[in-house]
């Protein structure tokens, strides 16, 4: 019997203070993965989490990897049933700088009155990806209890998202035959604003590395030797200028070779991200003018490659002046990727331009290269992507945006092969939560919208 | 009576353990002119010369400025003497890294046992510009003792020389009656081997400024803001790249309009510079293939101007990546420029081609310009050039090399322009002497050179 919107509202309502507690638990737990001295508190954490699914009526397992261990678990439903594959992570982001928080990050405590529409709760991970998995597992409880629950349904929840997820992508290829499914769910996205559902529809692929040009063995003097000696510097400058035309396109052999171009009716739902120029400059400081002439912003950022600089150093940076000719430049840059491109081709191609360009005198040489992950996209004709909207207009009668966000998140792409399913990224994160910073929060009202949401996408998935 | 060559050498050999304990005594004392803390040492540094200069029958002032002190000795000559204006400065860089040096900077230590040829004296200051300056000062003691001083000669000491020369410069045009002179000798440079005299034929001038591209108003995702906003890292790299042409040669619009070409005795005479490009090499780590083709290093060095990035940064330096789109770059870059060029006008230059480059989407600001000094050429016809060659071959019977050196000492102009003088740059630092390096030192075959060459150009000189 499925459960109606309606139910599902009153049963959240009903529990929220309980919700809200248990994630408070959930959150008390410090499970930082970059820092190796968290590492008892992660292990601590995926026992929580493991247990918790436990009582739920899961069958929950602690996986070890070559890192931090990855809570799986399963709850089988009658033969023949749709396989659903749900992926979160239980680590956070370290907390520093400690001194902006308003509260302890590790002790998780509500804002606003209760009937505050923006009532929050905050802590580190009460969003990301805390919060936002604890929806879907208190909705997964709700249509447990209630015995509407009529699918496969298996929950991987990692533990080292924020510093890579490494252990996991070395285990995939061992745990494929527990992975199998036909749909694969990811609450790791976020929306516009509050109200405004969204589906991603698309993550661009990453790679990156660190180029670095050498010349004289030490810094030397630029009055002696200017005009003698390259400098470091200006050539890195000048090959980083080459990486691009004058119009934005790439001007490295080959690297638009296999992007695949957008269906039509991809490029109009981009291009109905509602996001004036206006509105991006006062989001950001700088109008959207970045990227190749002739495509909306929202086509540059679902559908196009890039090569950003991260970061470029050379030589002197204090207060004045130092008159040298620096000995070496160095810059970090990452690149986007859109579904065809291979990250490791794309730093190739781009290391083999940069080597064609670089002039006697001084040497080139890459280090740090990080071919991380291609890109996903989901077709907006889909069955999937069409039943996974007529679910989010249930929660506020609003049809919900389609965002190509233009960021990566490498796993998924991985876990989307190794399941065979087609990925299905629904989150309801906000810019305001200050994820990765300080004073992280979670809207109880998107909490409330994601615990609708999942139950909603579990039934219509179910049979 | 004029003293010849071997009178000086047995004079100097004879005098030479109570030069070196006098230089010692001078050394002892930490006027390191660009740390504020400093300041009474300068001052007391000052008192010790002028008390010095005294002694030896000079007429010696110390002359406040906005700065450390200058110290002003004269000793007049006879009616109608030829005027020289002697310059050097008293201060001395700062010693760090401290931990670098094998024996107290401040407490002068010979190394090499007295038949030694490379026995040195170690010591903050041992070469630049106390040693220089002391030979010159022991020279003149020794004509003055003989009677063979016969012209009126002014000491110029300053004590900011490595920090700016800004007091001396403020109070030149107040102090231009009693700067006035013939000619203007300065021994604040050096040469390419111990045995091998130079004269420095010329100084480039300097111009100095920081360049600010900015973008967004603080760092963005790479992702989700990559191709939508300019990065200010890659558009700062691209105006770099816009300062020259393939060519080597500076795209900057009338860059070159004043440069003044070289005339053939000059260019031949700075080709004579004995250095090959496997010595250069060897000399620097890199080959001596900067600047302008079809040019070889020793014009481009002499006369040809620069634009040199002294340093750029951007963004994450750090290990590994930060996926970011960073607000914003800057670079330090220094000219030089040689005669005919203007520092502010070489600034401006710059400035309007950057911004005329700069594309809409970032900002692009200007900001610590100096304008430091404009280029200063001996002609090698002169009479006092030719003049200043022959009493340097009597030292060893070398022919001295005609260098071009390529690097600036600004107040060398204005003290020229002040003076009225043609300069003579004479000196005999050498690259092994670690000048504003840790263990600074005077090999004292050098310093004994340049006291044998100063009383012979000051006899030439006379009447």
């Amino acid at each position: 019997m499925k459960l109606q919107i309606e139910e599902l509202r009153s049963e959240y309502d009903k529990n929220q203070d309980r919700y809200i507690a248990e994630l408070g638990e959930f959150l008390s737990i410090p499970s930082i993965s970059t820092d190796p001295k968290y590492l008892s508190d992660c292990q601590r954490c995926a026992a929580w989490l493991s247990a918790h699914l436990e009582k739920l009526g899961f069958k929950s397992e602690i996986l070890e990897t070559t890192g931090k261990p990855v809570v799986l678990a399963k709850r089988v439903g009658k033969p023949g049933s749709t396989r659903v594959l749900f992926y979160g992570h239980y680590d956070v982001q370290p907390v520093d700088p400690i001194t902006g928080w308003a509260s302890d990050p590790f002790k998780a405590e509500l804002r606003g009155a209760p009937n505050d529409p923006n009532r929050r709760i905050f802590a580190r991970g009460a969003q990301d990806n805390k919060g936002q998995l604890f929806y879907f597992v208190k909705a997964a409880e709700t249509l447990i209890q209630k015995g509407a629950l009529d699918l496969d349904l298996t929950l991987l929840i990692e533990g080292e998202e924020e510093s890579g997820s490494r252990g996991l992508s070395a285990s995939l290829d061992a745990w494929q035959g527990r992975l199998e499914a036909d749909a694969l769910l990811v609450c790791d996205t976020g929306t516009l604003q509050a109200g405004l559902p969204a589906i991603t529809m698309g993550l661009r692929g990453i790679a990156a590395m660190t180029v670095t040009v050498k010349g004289p063995a030490k810094d030397l003097h630029s009055g002696v030797h200017g005009g003698v000696a390259r400098n470091p510097a200006t050539e890195l400058c000048r090959l980083v200028a080459s990486l691009h035309d004058n119009q934005g396109r790439i001007a490295v052999p080959g690297y638009y070779d296999e992007v695949t171009e957008p269906s039509k009716t991809a490029r109009d739902l981009a291009n109905k991200f509602p996001l004036t120029a206006e509105q991006y400059q006062a989001l950001t400081g700088a109008p959207p003018l970045g990227g190749e002439l002739g495509l909306t912003p929202a086509e540059r950022r679902g559908f196009r490659p890039t090569i950003e600089i991260n970061g470029i150093h050379s030589g002197y940076g204090g207060p004045g002046g130092k008159t040298i000719i620096p000995a070496e430049a160095f810059i970090k840059i990452s690149c986007r990727l859109v579904v065809g491109q291979d990250p490791q081709r794309a730093l190739d191609r781009i290391k083999k331009h940069l080597v064609a360009n670089t002039p006697a005198g001084v040497q080139i040489s890459f280090s740090e290269e990080r071919a991380e992950g291609i890109a996903v996209a989901l077709d907006p004709d889909s069955n999937l992507a069409r039943r996974a909207a007529s679910c989010l207009k249930l929660i506020d009668g609003v049809d919900p945006l389609f965002i190509w966000e233009g960021a990566s998140i490498p796993v998924v792409a991985e876990l989307a092969k190794v399941s065979g399913a087609e990925p299905l990224m629904v989150g309801f994160g906000l810019e305001e939560d200050n994820i990765h910073a300080p004073n992280e929060s979670f809207a109880l009202s998107q909490f409330r919208a994601g615990y609708l949401y999942s139950a909603m996408i579990l039934q219509e998935l179910g049979s």
